[in-house]
Order: structure tokens, then C-alpha cells, then sequence
């Protein structure tokens, strides 16, 4: 028994290489990150003052404002404002109807981007689909007829759940007005079961006719699911009075945490400053911008610049069109070279759960080291995938490598891009938490001696 | 060892009575509940083909007619209307604004009678409390104001943090008007947080000014606490278009499996056929009417009538003020002395977790006895309460013996009274084996040579 435990001690203290120093950087970070958070309070200040920020909109205008304002207090330098066009796309009133077998109001929303429908409306019989096999399949049945796509999205912690759903609200009404359809529908892309509607960018083809396309809540879609399994010949009217309204200047907001010793490399971090309309935008991307301000407010208060500079980047119109990304990957192509790696904060405020980085083996290899601080309490599960962030496309599709720290999205679709996107979800321990996490790594790509090797190509998006 | 183990055993068998019969009724209630069951198939009708019946509305006159044909398909005896003179109240458009310290669109809906605002609305200042005594405290301070009840509601399965709560949603209007307050906000009593207004009925004195009382989502609750802690002056514009529109006669529908001995002598089981009007009206109380119409179809179509009349009665407006359960025991007073028990399902869609008795220990050992068999599946919790369904207040109070077989409330008030109350919040075996213990109980009070003594007097309601 004794040999046996002695055994089973001395295994485990191999496994463990020696603790992180108590007095190092990363456990300073921490410790600030927890005892002197201003994470929760930037992103209750943005939700409460501000709160929806479409890009194109007024409001998008003050979280500017907001921006700038929030980042000279946080003790950045060089914060300013790039110019960037965005879209106006406005929503208009909105209401969907079911009109037959019974009359029944709907809960529905156009998804952004979507062109609205004659102002009395339109009217069709509903056909459901689960996919875009399914839906061509069908051919001429399709013609004059509402497309409801039709398929569940599956909750899981690392939110992979979307991607399996998402392209459906991308492509959803280019494909349903190929066969003819007048309108498209959409089962929320979320986890939620309370009656909310979740928008969302959707795209068009300028050769294929526009129709409007809206998301149902998931009840809804349920509920017409239903009555046609049934047989019912089921009809719905949408009043949608979204258009769009040209195009307007806006900005991107950039601050900076100067490199003591390479000043001209950057470190990239960043997050969206728009939201959809619908909610505040806490959890879609108030917490995001929290996390990248947080992060270097805490690099300048605790007088820890890195041999990089870290550069903050609040990205305006992430959601309805990369605007910013494209922006700012133009405005900085001559400097990209520069960029040693870039990270993007946009997946909420649930706890850090492991990093990933675009990229093989020596990709992971470096960045598990560089995460070897984090060990104690993340989980050191670091891993290979595809991308780190859709504003970080045209970076990395420039070669500049692109990792993330993957958070906790179990409960993150159950709210993003709907009305109860509000601060209230956030826990200001798991917000602190991912700051620690993010901070630490952030410091130690700014500080390295070695950097990471080019990303793997972007997917297409 | 193996000495300890026999000990073990035999206790473990000294502590199990014989198991219930394999051919027994009970076994095929359930396993007719279980195999044959249409409880589901009945929600799901009166949710999609009626969907929401506010009491007074034309689609509650169509679920008096729905709740005709199909007791009588379920092969009930007697089916028929006893008529209920209900109020007639509207909705209306609405809309709840924050105007100042910023405006922000507030998701709010007017509780179930209230009054409306002028037509242009009503804008004031709002005062926060968590309870009477606090308001009461503020005195002068309230004249003028809009006062908000902002106290959260406590998830638990038995659901008792409901009645925690909702007090201050029946009297809140009445006792924010003696102070003067020009209207009145109560933070939804619920559990959810999905921006999600909770509706449900409040009541006047008409000795009091009558003001308008509305409820706001959870999410919009906090804002304004976040908002009035930080010291912010908050102002708010109501505009509800809420108001009552006469009285206009409904029914109860009634059907029954006579007794073959004693049908005379009568066990009734309740549940209400109104809704509110936000939703479908599936788990509040579809799911009810469900359960108490499949527990007499299995009777009628195992041929197992009890010796005394079971009687199904489905209330109409018990959510806006009890209309049907006075209207019946007004109809039903000579005959009261032969009900023997009544049951009311008005509880969702849950598990069955044990059973309550308005009674002292005598009523709970007989309500045990009855309930043995089902104790190789259903926790044996059988306590005393001081109530047991709101339509069975009437018949409490003149003596007749109540009691309830309770269910997992923990995600009930989630959707309860919202717009989310939609039939895929029912789970079907969780429904089929609540019909199964209803059946059972149902069963066994119409069946057995003892009956339960007189109920202890109702709560003040």
C-alpha cells in the first residue's frame, strides 16, 4: 500500500514541472485582473450609456465616442479614431403572421441586412427545409413560396453548434430565390426556448434576386413545423420594414500599449465595438471590448509593457458586414508584417476554457508554452483549428498568425443577437477570469523572443 | 463483512411492504398513461388550433367549444356548459419607454386588469422598493411617482418562491395609489431571463384611485436598479392601452364517468380552460385540462369506473378572477356535501414529486394509504398544505376536502404567463406519467370506503 502511493506521488510530482513564480507577471495580472476588475464596470458603462450600437447608427456614433473616452481613462496612448464605411441598414417596423390553418402573431425579425417586403406585405405558403440539399431537391416546388429553414441548433461549450447552422442564415435567401421563392425564414440560430427571435447578418448575390429573409423564435418555427407535418397547407405574412439606407463614415478606435524595446511590433487585440439592435450588446462584444481595454489598462497601471507594443482595436461592423476588419487590414497593410500575432475577444464573457491558434504542431507547441503560467487553473488544452475570430480574417489571410483564448459558450446562443443580450448575464468573477487568461497571454506574445510561425489559410467566408 | 451485509438486507426488506399488484388497476392506469396515452395529443390540439383564450375573448368561446367535442370523444358522460359571466378585458397596444437618463425601449406588458395610461401616455420618475413596508417608509416621497416592486422570485421545484412574490403583484397598484403614485412596475414574477414580461392578475379597491400597473422583464427591472443605485434620476413614459370592455357571458364545460354504486357522490377534478393572452396557454393550463380529460378517458376506456362519479370541470377565467370556480360553486352549493375530494392540475407540466392535502394528520395518513401504490416510483411526500389550486378555493371554503398531486415547478415560472408558454415546453413522459399518478388518485378517492375529513379553512385570498 505504502510502496503503491509512493509510487503514485512520485508520478505526480513528475507530471508537474515547478508552480508559477508567486511574484511573477502572470500572477500579478491575476491578481489585478480579480481585485482591481474595472472589466464588469466598462462593460455596464457601455451597455447602460450607450447600449444597442448598429453600426451606421447614431448610437454607434456615441460608443465612439465611448471608445476613446474609455481608453484615454484606461491610460492608453495613441487612441484615436480610422474611418471606416459602413452600411446604414435600418430595421423598420416588423411584424409575421401566421394567416392560415389558424391567424396567430409570430415572433420574428428580419435578420440584418435583409431588404424588407411591400409595405402591405406578402403573403405565401410556408414549405420547410432542414438544408440546402433538401431545399433543391424540391426544385419547382419552391417557386412563389415562403423557405423555412428548419434546423436545431445543438448547445455545446466550445459553441461549434453555430458553425453547423450559420451558413443556413448566410446563404439561406440566395439559395430559396434561385428556385423562386418570395421570402425566406429561419429557425433562430441560438439555444434559447423563450419566444425570442435572434437576428444576424445574411448576404445576397446582386445576380440573384433579393427576398427578405427573417429568423422565427424557436417555438414558432416549431409550431409551423408541426402543423405541417400535419398536412396543413400552412400560410404566413411578413411585414418587414427593413431597408437600406446607404452608406456612412464611422470609425474603428485604436489605443496602444507602447513595446519598451520593439516598439514597431505589434501585438494585436481586439474586439467589436457594434452591435445588433435588438439587446445592449453586453455579451456581443461589450464584454469583448471590456476584455481588450481591461487587459491594457492593466499592462500600464501595473508598469508591465512588453518588449511589443500591444495595440487594442475596436473594430466597428463586425456584425453586418467585417467593415472594420477590412478597414483596418487596408489602412495597415505596409505594417502587417509587424504584427507578430492577433487575438480577438468576441465570444462573450463565459470562463476561459483552453486556447486555440491557427495553425500546427509548432504553432500549439509554442503557445502551449506560453501558456504554461495558466496551467494551475486552465485547462492547458491548446489546440489547432481553422480560424480565431472573424474580424481577424483579412489578418490572418495576410499571414499575420491568429489565436484565441476559447471561452465557456454553453449559455452565450441562449442570448447573442437577441433582446436579452443585457449586462445582467455576465458574471463579473468569470469577466475577471478571462482577463486574467487573456492579460497573461497577451504579455507573453508581446514579450517572447520567439513568435509564432504564419497561420494555416483563413476558410473561406 | 458478510454479517453486516444480511443486516443490511433485511432492513432493506423490512422497510418494503409487498410490492403493488401486477394486474392491478393502478398498474394499468399507468401503463395505459404510458403506452396509450393522449394527454400530449390533447395540449397539443388546444395549443395550436386555439392557442391563447383570454377569458371574455372570441378564441375563449372557441375553447369552450373544443373542450365540448373533445370530453366527449374522450367518451365522458353529461358533457356540458354551466354558464360564467366573465369580464371582458383588452389589451391593447403598448409600449413602456426608459426616457431619462437615456432612452431605451423597456419590454413590459400590462398586468391582467389593469387600467391603461391616457392616450399619449404617462411620464414620471421612478421610485424603487422591494416590498410595502419599504414603500410605505417613503411616504410623501411616492406622490407623483411611478413606484417599481423590484424583488426577485426564487426558483425552487416545489415553486413556493411564486407565492413569495406575487402578492405584491395583486396589491401593488393599491397600495402604491395611496400614496399617491401615478403608476405602478413590478419586476416580472418569474424565474426566466429572457426579456420576457411576465403578465398576470392584479386587482383593485375601489375606494382607491385606480393606476396603471405593468410588469417589465427581469433584464429591464435591473437596468433601472443599476440605474437608480448609481443615483441616477429615472423617468419613465408608459402608454398602455389596457381596459375593461364589459362582462360577457362564458361557461365551464363539465363532463363526467359516472359512479357505479354511489354516483351521487362526487370526486372532482379540475383545471382551467382560459389563458393568458401573451402565449399558447400550453403549460398554464393546457397541460391541466390534458390531464384531468386523459385521467377520465382512461377510466372510461379501461372500464374502470370508480364507485363514485368522477367529474371533470374545466374552469373558465380562473387567471382573472376566479369567475368559473365561484360561478360553480354557487351552481353546485346543494350538492357540495357530496363532493368528496377535489383535485385541481394547474401546476405545468412537470414531474409528479409527492402530494399535498389541505388537512391535519388524519387527512394526510388516509391520502398516504390511497397513494401506497404508488410508491415504488412517486417520493411518498405526502403534506399538509394550506391550499390546493386556486379554483378549488370556493369549494375549500365550504368543506370540501382538497388536495393536490404537486409537480417539479422549477422551470414552470420561467415561462409562465409570457409569451413563451408554448406546447414544446412539455415534455410528454414527464405528462403521461403525471396522468398516470392523477389517475391512480383519482382512482382511489372515487373508489375508496373511507373519505377524507373536512379541509382546514383556506387561505385570505
Amino acid at each position: 500500500m505504502n510502496r503503491l502511493l509512493a509510487i503514485i506521488l512520485l508520478s505526480s510530482v513528475a507530471a508537474h514541472a515547478a508552480p508559477p513564480d508567486p511574484n511573477g507577471v502572470e500572477a500579478r495580472l491575476a491578481g489585478a485582473a480579480l481585485m482591481d476588475g474595472q472589466a464588469f464596470a466598462t462593460v455596464e458603462s457601455l451597455s447602460d450609456h450607450i447600449g444597442q450600437r448598429l453600426a451606421g447608427s447614431p448610437a454607434a456614433d456615441r460608443a465612439v465616442e465611448w471608445a476613446v473616452a474609455t481608453m484615454k481613462a484606461a491610460g492608453l496612448k495613441n487612441v484615436h479614431k480610422e474611418p471606416v464605411k459602413v452600411p446604414r441598414w435600418v430595421r423598420g417596423e416588423e411584424s409575421v403572421e401566421l394567416v392560415a390553418p389558424a391567424r396567430l402573431p409570430l415572433r420574428a425579425t428580419a435578420l440584418g441586412g435583409s431588404v424588407g417586403t411591400p409595405k402591405d406585405g406578402l403573403t405565401a405558403q410556408v414549405v420547410e427545409v432542414s438544408s440546402v440539399d433538401e431545399l433543391k431537391a424540391l426544385g419547382d416546388k419552391i417557386k412563389g413560396k415562403i423557405v423555412l429553414f428548419n434546423k436545431v441548433m445543438q448547445r455545446t461549450r466550445s459553441g461549434d453548434g453555430y458553425g453547423q447552422v450559420v451558413g443556413l442564415r448566410g446563404r439561406g435567401a440566395v439559395e430559396a430565390a434561385r428556385l423562386g421563392a418570395v421570402a425566406a425564414l429561419i429557425r433562430s440560430v441560438g439555444t434559447g426556448n423563450y419566444r425570442l427571435p435572434h437576428t444576424g447578418g445574411t448576404r445576397y448575390d446582386d445576380a440573384v434576386t433579393k427576398i427578405p429573409y427573417a429568423a422565427l423564435a424557436a417555438e414558432d418555427a416549431e409550431h409551423l413545423h408541426r402543423l405541417i407535418a400535419r398536412g396543413e397547407a400552412v400560410q404566413v405574412k411578413l411585414r418587414l420594414g427593413a431597408h437600406r439606407d446607404g452608406e456612412v463614415m464611422s470609425s474603428n478606435v485604436v489605443g496602444e500599449v507602447p513595446g519598451r524595446d520593439k516598439p514597431d511590433e505589434v501585438v494585436l487585440i481586439g474586439a467589436h465595438l457594434d452591435s445588433w439592435d435588438l439587446g445592449a450588446g453586453a455579451i456581443d462584444d461589450g464584454a469583448g471590448c471590456a476584455i481588450v481595454i481591461e487587459t491594457a489598462r492593466l499592462l500600464t497601471a501595473l508598469g508591465l509593457p512588453a518588449r511589443r507594443t500591444v495595440r487594442v482595436v475596436l473594430y466597428m461592423n463586425e456584425e453586418n458586414g467585417l467593415s472594420g476588419a477590412n478597414a483596418y487590414a487596408a489602412a495597415h497593410k505596409g505594417e502587417l508584417a509587424k504584427h507578430v500575432a492577433a487575438m480577438e475577444a468576441d465570444s462573450g464573457a463565459g470562463r476561459p476554457i483552453g486556447l486555440s491558434v491557427a495553425g500546427g504542431a509548432p504553432s500549439v507547441a509554442l503557445l502551449r508554452s506560453l501558456a504554461e503560467p495558466l496551467r494551475t487553473w486552465l485547462p492547458t488544452d491548446v489546440r489547432s483549428a481553422d480560424w480565431a475570430g472573424a474580424d481577424l480574417i483579412p489578418l490572418q489571410a495576410a499571414g499575420v498568425p491568429v489565436l484565441d483564448v476559447n471561452q465557456d459558450m454553453s449559455a452565450y446562443f441562449d442570448w447573442h443577437h437577441t433582446a436579452a443580450d443585457t449586462v445582467d448575464k455576465i458574471d463579473p468573477i468569470d469577466l475577471a477570469l478571462e482577463v486574467a487568461a487573456f492579460s497573461v497571454i497577451t504579455h507573453a506574445l508581446a514579450d517572447s523572443p520567439e513568435v509564432l510561425p504564419p497561420p494555416t489559410a483563413p476558410p473561406r467566408w
